[in-house]
């Protein structure tokens, strides 16, 4: 407990951030109110805006302001006819940052668990239906993680792609990472890149 | 850039904070909004409430929420007749978790720093002269941080207090952390230990 109450209450809130505890909560604070006041207020304000208006796109549902995000308003990520599915927006990010696919995603906001109530509804699975019966896609890239879970969506939106008769179901690749040590990498991943192995020079 | 532009304000904002890079402003972001929205909008209201409301307490310059903290607004801490003078409020914070100090505090805010433009002024010096007119201390203790500076401003309040004609001037002691091995101690911190040694059993 510190001396101000606002103080106490500012440093608990701090803490809805992941990996922030209290001992950088404190830190954060305190240099917050020493010499960045006025930036702190616009941060909380800037949070509030984000929370209320940052909506699911309606063709993709990734993050984004207005009805349809940036990505899925660019004629040319339509022309491209690949649909990449992914988990979440910051694997959208993340691929986008790759610089090496130019289609359109569709986020689905986890993956399929019976268990948590997380079923196809709750995946936006009818809305992804909806996409492929009004888009002409070439290629489906199911890039959910590589983990049971991830893998069981992936089949499930594999089995729906093809009642669409899509021509190509593909899979991201599972394996060494590139510029990583061989024996720096965990057995199963080791595995799946043995049995996934390619033609030489291909 | 994201597929929102609010998203890319709120991630270019989060990072005012000490220790948050792009990539975790990045990842609390995605959190917040997929799973703490409501919790997210209470922290940036607290946020501005703070940044608006928290102020410095006219007894100890200590952050408080009205006019005197509540340590300066206990009359047992009065009555130990001690003052404990630091550079900044989370050294109060510490201090007051260490449980072995129970007298007043005054916060500088910093130390003198005639480059920076950081005076006695700058440091409340005339309203420490006031609270040291004002009220009878037995001792202050110097718990200013043990660098040239944090010496330099220690030394300027003590002569401060022998104006006053305070019984006791103490400084903190500078040494080994206690549970720490010697080993690992830097030389200017060991040459202390063994200049400032103590009569073994006191």
């Amino acid at each position: 407990m510190s001396s101000s109450h606002e103080l106490d209450k500012l440093i608990r809130a701090l803490q809805i951030q992941p990996g922030i505890g209290l001992r950088s909560a404190t830190r954060i604070a305190y240099h917050l109110l020493e010499r960045r006041r006025p930036d702190a207020m616009e941060l909380g304000q800037i949070l509030i805006s984000a929370m209320r208006n940052i909506k699911l796109c309606t063709c993709c549902r990734n993050y984004c302001d207005h009805e349809i995000c940036t990505i899925c308003q660019k004629p040319e990520r339509h022309q491209a006819r690949q649909l990449c599915i992914v988990e979440s927006p910051s694997d959208v990010e993340a691929i986008e940052q790759s610089n090496n696919y130019f289609g359109l995603y569709f986020v689905l906001h986890g993956h399929l668990s019976p268990i948590d109530g997380v079923g196809p509804n709750e995946l936006g699975l009818p809305q992804l239906d909806e996409l492929l019966t009004r888009e002409p896609f070439d290629e489906i890239i199911l890039a959910t993680n590589p983990t049971i879970e991830g893998d069981a969506t992936a089949s499930f939106i594999a089995a729906l792609a093809q009642k669409h008769a899509i021509k190509n179901i593909s899979k991201i690749a599972s394996g060494v990472p590139v510029g990583g040590g061989i024996d720096n990498v965990d057995q199963k991943t080791l595995a799946s890149s043995l049995t996934h192995r390619r033609p030489f020079g291909d």
